[in-house]
Parts: structure tokens; C-alpha cells; sequence
């Protein structure tokens, strides 16, 4: 067999272990839920995480990468954002979900066009479900509408959300050491810059129709 | 529609609120394990409990049930029997996890005999995957072996697991106001006594098996 292409066990290593981690700490901030209707809720959007993470590593190992492996380089970046993002009640811990979701599947999406094949199709099987985000959204209007001065706080949370998880797309692009990342980012027709400002004028385009200011 | 059988959303409220509280508890323990692999497969087994979750509580709304009205008589003795068994290490974890789900399994079994038809069905579908048994008893065996004075250490915590798990039973069967569940044991051809004494047996069959003294 030959050695398996690193952009390709870099991404999924890095999309693994964000499920992984994402799993985690969704099953925790599930607790912060207010009723078990809701609880019930956030914890199926993190085991929906934990069965993308489950392809992801059974495809790492179908490629010949120790899943473990493939996501070692990511582990203090994913962790440092959860670790600096931790939701105090349940309207940040919806957003956290909304937005962080959100984020990702814009990146699996900008960045599947520099894949192949079945490769391009599991990180396209691996976007979550529009249920989650129409949830998670209806829960944001319903906390506004309940106190109308909770759309400035989650404002400023929705900010410190991406300024945190630029801040770490930065610091994973800049241990991008091999180039891997960069070059499938090339050719999926872009550059990192580029990549991060799509991004973030998406959250923003969507934070605007959630009803929060950015 | 006629009113819900009360022996049946007595009996998948308390069923679908232990999976809830297994997921929680599963996604928690998980961060005991020492490597990302079997951090990830706590993590599927807890995913599991919240899909079996997901059947439970629709078929309660399809019975005419409010899930949350059918768990909120569970709720104290199942977080009760959690909170008095918290895993302080991975072997315990692992221990509880193949612990909890072998008697939650055993009482399924022996109560789906009480039921008819599409009720009988879902109860036998929500029997744990028998694959995380088997990865459960692995790292049992496993902890033993590089630490022979695990075994006792073991054998004394899955004693406790049991006696806790009896407490609460116990526990339930007392707050069974209506006899809805003791009715249903009875449909199943036994009573309580009798249910929790083929549990111990069980229990106590299985932990040999495993390599523990009970």
C-alpha cells in the first residue's frame, strides 16, 4: 500500500478529532439545558458528532494513518478553544452549537472541492443536519424573546466565538508544517486568508439573520 | 385516543430516562480513558443510550405519553444510583459501563414478555450492541492483567454497583403508586422480589465470567 496522501489524513485527522472534542463538550453543556426536551436535544447533536467522528477514523484507517495519530496535531488548538468558549447557561451553549457547527461545515464545504471521490463525499456526508441548526436557531430567538437584552449579550458571545476559533485556524495553519493543509486549500481553489474571510463573512451574514448584531 | 397504558409509559419513561442518564454519564466517564481510541468508543456507547432514547421517547408521544410527565418519576432514584457511583479511574468506567448495561438488559428481557406486539419489539431493540459488551469486558481483562490487584478492586466495585443498582430499584418499586410496573412484572410471569433476585444471580454468573469474585 502506499503512504496515504497527508493532506488528505491531515484534514480528516483534524475533522476527526474536532468531532470528537465537539461530542464531548456538547454532552456537557447539555446539562446547562433548562427541561429534558432540550437536554435530550444538544445531547443527540453531540452523538451525531460521535458517528461522523467513527467514518472519519474508520476511513483514516481504511487509508493506512493511525487514526490517533492523524489528530495529535490538533489536539491543543481544538482543546484551547472549547477551553477558552465554555457556555455559562443555555441560550451560549445553543450558540456555541449554532455557530460552531455552522463554521465547520463552511470549512467542510470550502475545502471538500480539493478532494476526491469518495474522500470529497465523506467530508460532504459529515455536514450536520439541518434540524440541529433549526433548533439550536429556534432556542436563540426564543432566549431574545424572553429578554430582549440577551441579543447584545449573545452578540458578543457569537464575536468571542469566532475570534477565539480564528485565533486557533491560525495557530493549526501556522503548525501546518508539511503544507498539506495550504496545499489542499490551493486546491480546493483558495488560499488560508482568503479561506478565514469567507468564513467569517458567512457567520457574520448568518449572525445578522439569527437575529444577533456583529 | 384512549389513555396510554400506564404500565407502558411507566415502563418506557423510566427506560428512556436511564438511557438519557447513561448518555450523560458515558459521555463524562469517557474523558477518564487514557487514549483517544477508547476515549472514542465510551463515546459511541454513550451516543447509543441517546438514540435508544430517541425511539423511547417517540413512541411515548405516539402513545398520547408526554415523554418528560413518564421519566419525572424516575428521575431522583436513576440520578440517585449515578451520583453514588461516580467512576474515579478507567477500569472503573469501563466496569460500570458493562455493569449497567448487562442489568439494564437482563431487566429488559425479563420484562418484554409483559408487553404485546410493536412495544415487545422496540424493548428488545434497545438491548445494548453486544460488540461494547464485548470492549468493555477487553478492557476489564485487560486492567487486570497489567495490575493483578485490580481484580479485587473491581470485584468490590461492581458489588457496589450492584447494591446501589438494587437500592434504587427497590426504591422505584415503592414509588410504583399505581402498580403500573409491578403489574407488568406480573404479566411477564414474576414479581418484584423475584425479578431483582434473577438480576443478582445474573449479575453475580456474569462478573465471575469476567474475571471478578462476587
Amino acid at each position: 500500500m502506499s503512504a496515504p496522501d497527508p493532506a488528505v489524513t491531515d484534514l480528516f485527522g483534524l475533522v476527526a478529532y474536532g468531532e470528537l472534542l465537539a461530542f464531548d463538550r456538547l454532552a456537557a453543556d447539555a446539562r446547562l439545558a433548562p427541561d429534558l426536551r432540550r437536554r435530550a436535544a444538544l445531547s443527540e447533536m453531540a452523538a451525531a458528532e460521535i458517528a461522523h467522528y467513527r467514518w472519519l477514523a474508520d476511513r483514516l484507517g481504511a487509508l493506512g494513518a493511525t487514526p490517533e495519530a492523524a489528530m495529535a496535531p490538533y489536539v491543543d488548538a481544538l482543546r484551547a478553544y472549547h477551553d477558552s468558549t465554555e457556555p455559562r447557561d443555555w441560550p451560549e451553549a445553543v450558540t456555541k452549537a449554532y455557530v460552531g457547527d455552522a463554521i465547520t461545515d463552511d470549512f467542510l464545504r470550502e475545502i471538500a472541492g480539493g478532494l476526491d471521490g469518495p474522500d470529497r463525499a465523506l467530508l460532504l456526508d459529515v455536514l450536520h443536519d439541518s434540524r440541529y441548526a433549526e433548533f439550536a436557531a429556534a432556542e436563540i430567538r426564543a432566549a431574545i424573546e424572553a429578554d430582549p437584552r440577551m441579543a447584545g449579550r449573545l452578540s458578543i458571545w457569537a464575536r468571542r466565538l469566532l475570534g477565539e476559533a480564528l485565533s486557533q485556524a491560525r495557530r493549526v495553519a501556522a503548525a501546518d508544517d508539511r503544507g498539506a493543509l495550504a496545499a489542499l486549500i490551493g486546491r480546493a481553489g483558495g488560499d488560508v486568508s482568503t479561506l478565514l474571510r469567507r468564513l467569517t463573512e458567512a457567520h457574520t451574514a448568518r449572525m445578522v439573520a439569527a437575529g444577533l448584531n456583529n
